[in-house]
Parts: structure tokens; C-alpha cells; sequence
């Protein structure tokens, strides 16, 4: 049977979801679990690494078992006994058996808050990137519509990982004012390394006035990385949802 | 000069506001951190204790200074630098030479959120309290009703402070849902000890059936601690704010 489980941490202390040599990653510590309930090697599969220190509401991941000893449903309450505070199952719910946490993902959606202070305030800090002043929201709002669609992303990529292809869609960027912080949420159907860091550092530039709507169509026109803003913390993001 | 400052921390790893021999508290590293600004010890003095482990986002607090070589303003910028990154100055003014962020306050408003869910949620667990089934609200609010107002407040009172009378006025008390959180919102003139924290621990337990309006109008009526709910955990509450 395929076990579909809905994951959330933070991931503070990760050296991201996927296994790494010698680093604490969060699929390592879900498959321990596992094997501390089962007694068996099981190999969990996310719908896709998050890094470093990127946190989850809603990552989803399944692994495939033949034993039937244990119903899907419990799988969430049994392994949450077993797994650290900072690591929890949400829901495990039997999926059909061609299922892929990776591969049948349709949408993602991620997170990135920012809030506004000349202060760290340490209430919000750990989950949130602060800046220092008042960003142009309504000319950040007006380039996110540029980045919104089906384009080469090749620009808001960080180098290090080999894919087929870096044309990925957008479906929506919305920014939204709460108080004095600024959310991001960013909904695509897939996301290169680093790609919504960088998308949100941009826009953060466009809000500082260091750049304009031309660079960000040059990004999307030409590739060039360096014409975009930084690529921020990863303590800001966290990976709210994955649909299928 | 009396120099006012709005306060903001992170209250897990110090042993509350006031100073404590052999314990690290907030007021010692504030007191620390104008000494090395300063060269001069100087005492601050808070709007009041906030216990253990207990977070403000807006805690007062006043300090006298003869020299004016610092302008009022600028100490919340000087001290932030030498701060921890749990403990940080939002705002430092100039206040009248009567004030005292303890003795001048008015109201203050205390914030204790829970969120419910089987699973601990990890990004929302450091601040809030976990409730793992959904408690009865609407009966909570007419308890909330019977607390509002100005009573003897003895029963929601841990032992081992000294004070002249337990009267107290509580102003409010909101309860407001928000996805799966369930945030309390307690305004008054001043606070026994642990006084927030065995409200809510009481309204909780008129949430989840164990108690009703009957122990509730008796905890006001005799001052019997052992009627209310527990005293529940320091994590989920934040002093919201003092006014003057």
C-alpha cells in the first residue's frame, strides 16, 4: 500500500528535507521513525527538497509498505510519539497505488513573510525576514504580475542543480499587508532552487526602488541572475501546501 | 531624565522580567546592556513582572539618567545593538519626570493563543498552547461574560506573592477564532500573579465540560483556587500592552 503523509516542521535545525550525509534532514528523521514503528527500511518520498532552514505547514510526502498491520490513518498519531517536537505528521491516509508525492504534485504553494521594523522583534523573527523600512508595495505588487505566467525562470535560479528544463508557470503572487507585516504567497506548479527566495528578493529590490519593471523583464528575457535582487534567508519561507 | 521604553521579547529562555539572583532575567540584560552603553548602573523598572518563560510584544518600562549625552530617543537603536536577539527595544521616549512605567499604568492586555489539533504544530507551538480537541466556545464567552468587571479576584491567584488586596477590574475578554487557533485577548487594571494564565486554564475547562457557570460564579464569589482550571503553561501568553 501507498501511505500518503502530510508533513510540517521547522526547520530551523534541518539541514532541509531531503537526506544528506552526516546533516540532520527532516526525510531522514520521518524514515528513523519509521523504522523505530516498524522495525523496516522505509524509503519516504517529498513532493521536493526544501532547504536549509525552510520550514512546512503542508509538505507532503508517501511511501509504499507491504505489511498491512498498521491502518494508513494511525501512521500520523504512532509516528508523532516517536518524532521530535519539531517534526510532526498532520494526516497519513492511504493514496492510490500509482500515487508519487513527487511526481503527481500539480501545485505548490509557499509562504514568505517579511515584516516591517527599525527593531528585530524576536516574536516574529524566527519565521520572518525583517526590513529595516517600508517597502513600494504597490510597485512590488505591479512587477509580481511580470513574474505570474509560463516563462523561463532561468533568472531566478540559483546555480547548483542540473534540470531538463527551467520554464516553470506561476499561477499567482500575491502580496498582502497584515499589521506591520508584508506575506508573499507564491502558487506554482513547480519551483527551481532557490526560485522563490529569489523572486522575493527581487521584489524586495523593486520595493527598495534598487531596481525597476525593465530589469525584471530582462530577468525573464535574457536569464541573467545577477540583474535580480539576493536571495533571501530561508527562515522566512515555509512551504504551506502541495496539491495533486 | 525619565527615559521610557517599549519593550519586546522572547520570553523562553529567561526566568521572567525581574531581576533574580543566579537567574538570567529580561530586566538584568536590559540593566546590563545600558551599563556597557552608559558605563553607569542604572535600574529599570518594569510596568510589572511577567513570570517565567511568559513573551511580551509590548512590555514598559522607565529608567532615571542625570547626564543627557544620549537623546531619549536614540537609546532603543544604541541598546538594540548590544541586545540579545530575544530582547529588543521598540520605541525609547522621553517621559514626564512623574512617570512610572510601574505605578502611571492604566490598563495592560495580555494575549494567550492556543491552536487546536491531535498533532503539536510545530510553527505555531513555541507561541501557543496545543488543545488537542475542539473546546465549546460559545460557552466559554458567557464564562468570559462572568469574569469581566470588577471582582475579588483570589481564586485565580497562584500562592506566593504578597499583595494588599486581590480586587482587580478586568476591562475585557475576547475570544477569537482564526483558522484552528483560539486566541484570548484580557485587558485590566492590573494582574495577580499568574492571574491570566489561570483565567484561560479556567475557561478551557468550561470549554471542554468540566466545569460550568456554577464553579465560575463560585471561584468569584468564595475565592477557592481549587474550583478553576489548571494554571496553563507560560508559552502562550504575551503582554500585548500597557497604557498610560
Amino acid at each position: 500500500m501507498i501511505v500518503k503523509l502530510t508533513v510540517t516542521y521547522d526547520g530551523t535545525n534541518y539541514c532541509g528535507w531531503q537526506v544528506q550525509p552526516n546533516k540532520i534532514t527532516v526525510q531522514e528523521v520521518i524514515e528513523k521513525a519509521l523504522l523505530t514503528l516498524t522495525g523496516e527500511k522505509i524509503k519516504v518520498i517529498g513532493s521536493g527538497r526544501t532547504d536549509a532552514g525552510v520550514h512546512a505547514e503542508g509538505q507532503v510526502a508517501h511511501f509504499k509498505r507491504e505489511k498491512e498491520n498498521i491502518p494508513p490513518e494511525k501512521f500520523a498519531l504512532a509516528l508523532n510519539i516517536i518524532l521530535p517536537d519539531d517534526v510532526k505528521i498532520v494526516k497519513s491516509e492511504r493514496a492510490d497505488d500509482d500515487f508519487s508525492a513527487r511526481r503527481s504534485a500539480k501545485r505548490k504553494t509557499y509562504v514568505y513573510r517579511t515584516y516591517v521594523s527599525t527593531a528585530i522583534l524576536p516574536l516574529k523573527d524566527r519565521y520572518a525576514l525583517q526590513l529595516e523600512k517600508q517597502p513600494d508595495v504597490s510597485a512590488m505588487k505591479e512587477c509580481a504580475k511580470l513574474i505570474e505566467g509560463e516563462h523561463d525562470f532561468k533568472a531566478f535560479c540559483s546555480s547548483g542543480t542540473s534540470v531538463k528544463t527551467t520554464v516553470r508557470t506561476v499561477y499567482s503572487i500575491d502580496i498582502e499587508e497584515r499589521g506591520n507585516e508584508i506575506i508573499f504567497s507564491v502558487t506554482g506548479n513547480g519551483f527551481l532552487y532557490n526560485m522563490v527566495r529569489i523572486i522575493v528578493g527581487t521584489l524586495l529590490a523593486v520595493g527598495r526602488g534598487k531596481i525597476g519593471k525593465k530589469e525584471v523583464e530582462d530577468m525573464l528575457a535574457t536569464g541573467k541572475r545577477a540583474l535580480g535582487g539576493k536571495t533571501i534567508p530561508a527562515k522566512g519561507l515555509t512551504l504551506l501546501s502541495v496539491e495533486y
